[in-house]
């Protein structure tokens, strides 16, 4: 499967590159990485994505490449659909990429449904920037700094830094190689994680206000209600790692983030310690994910929701 | 030099093992390696600290043989001094270990004094972890579970989670040849970062309440008074990881965590994103550690103690 992949890269001459709405950062530093490959073999390639780049995501080599608007897509030869579990996940233009005559899938999420025959799939892969760099050693591309920076981030932040279970041996000589050949793991790092608008600080401080700790069922969650985002001028793109917060209590093995949309409608990011699947968790609510980091939304008052989620994690069990 | 050593391990019987006070991840980790290793040659070692194991390490391997006494130093043929770059900083002991036939020093402190004409040294490894991996390989030691556990754990901790500007490819080699060999990166990650007593969380919803944010002179501080410790039902060792907080913003290169000792005497933990040494910071002030974390204490009240420090810092540019 690998081989005809490559034949198709070395084949094609125009590549439309998309992923997943509510870009992270194995969708960014994958697109980007091949973007930058098929750039230094002298093909054309177009990076599609239906969301904005995050901000703390810019300074990933070539991110002001990417495009939020897709016109005619009949000039594509090939679209590579990148760490989507299915096709929809690209959001309102899915149908328009389906006419485009070969379709690559590559991703790592064990609920994949099989939407492309042409796939690069493997569920235990930590991150779908790990298959691309298995992609590019099979095809002995050049590694350049660029590309390698791009791929690091995606494995950075899939891994939660290589600290869940995702994370291999194969996960981390990728790691060493991508810092060999020119990633810097520590500005990478301050500027995924390191890079916070101060206002998150004083998010936290109000999220903080709100931590439940329930030991028996080893659940703990924070609550970012509207209020406190517009009380502390802060954007829903301020409560990433809020999640990690109850995570580091001991005896606590699923942590939940709920953060409100609406009146009674809440987005929750969940992750576990590894005991218990949190896609399980998200999937009954309509979500999905990994293992160990998964989300969904739920309609509902606070007090309700959590009486939901609590069931559906005793369920699990 | 490295031959010598492993000549001395193979000659010697009965050896100490030891390190400095303020036990950390990087300490603990190496010693517990040495420790397996020499036990699986069929060797006695035994392991005595000044200090007692903080509870977030107690799940190394063999943790539960460190001792905190030492007796009669006379039976050892050789004392290994682990991350040490002054003999002293093993504490009260160091004058009677001294007296040992053969010392050993494995440390990778840019500031290291020479003590020991006998060393393994390198300031730009990025742990005493990382240098025993070297020694193991070279003696082609067996590499079992526990031995990569606690070897994981001291170039975990030391890097920062792979995060400090002292992790290289070798670094993440290490790292997957150790996964490889049996230890869990979520697992060790989960017990030393996710294991965490609720009152840490109390403490730091306190400590949120003191940030400042200089973005002039690109410096963050917290402040742990012994009240908000006292309030809040924590210990000292809760602080661990709250200087990483103001790290996280934007513009801040360097970060404080003030710890009030006792009245007009402050502990401070200091980071850096790689721009400021921090280790020149600290020597100022008779602390040491490494150029993007130090440590000193300063005596005064808590805003000439700023005040002086911000001197530094400003010297130091």
């Amino acid at each position: 499967m690998i081989n005809k992949i490559i034949k198709k890269i070395k084949e094609g001459q125009h590549f439309l590159i998309t992923s997943h709405t509510k870009l992270d950062g194995d969708a960014l530093g994958s697109e980007l990485a091949l973007y930058c490959m098929l750039s230094d073999l002298g093909k054309k390639a177009v990076i599609y994505n239906e969301d904005k780049t995050p901000d703390h995501y810019s300074f990933l080599p070539s991110a002001e490449k990417i495009a939020n608007k897709l016109d005619d897509v009949s000039k594509f030869d090939v679209a590579f659909i990148l760490d989507c579990s299915e096709l929809e996940r690209v959001g309102e233009k899915a149908k328009e990429i389906a006419r485009i005559k070969t379709l690559i899938n590559i991703d790592h999420h064990i609920s994949n449904n099989g939407f492309s025959p042409l796939k690069l799939w493997d569920g235990q892969a930590s991150s779908t920037g790990e298959l691309i760099f298995r992609l590019f050693e099979k095809m002995r591309a050049k590694m350049s700094p660029e590309i390698c920076t791009n791929l690091y981030a995606a494995i950075l932040t899939d891994t939660g830094g290589f600290r869940y279970t995702n994370t291999t041996k194969d996960t981390l000589y990728a790691a060493g190689k991508l810092v060999e050949n020119g990633a810097d793991p520590q500005w990478i790092s301050e500027n995924i994680y390191e890079n916070d608008s101060p206002v998150k600080i004083i998010l936290m401080k109000k999220a903080l206000e709100t931590l439940s700790l329930d030991f028996q069922n080893q659940v703990g969650s924070l609550v970012v209600t509207k209020s406190a985002l517009k009380e502390s001028g802060a954007t829903y793109e301020h409560t990433e790692g809020f999640v990690e917060i109850p995570r580091s209590v001991k005896g606590i093995s699923v942590s939940i983030l709920y953060t409100q949309l609406e009146d009674n409608y809440y987005k929750l990011s969940l992750r576990s310690k590894g005991k218990i699947s949190v896609e399980k968790i998200a999937k009954k609510f309509g979500g999905g994910g990994h293992a160990n980091a998964a989300a969904c939304r739920i309609k509902g008052n606070i007090e309700v929701v959590k009486e939901e989620v609590l069931e559906a994690i005793k369920e699990t069990r």
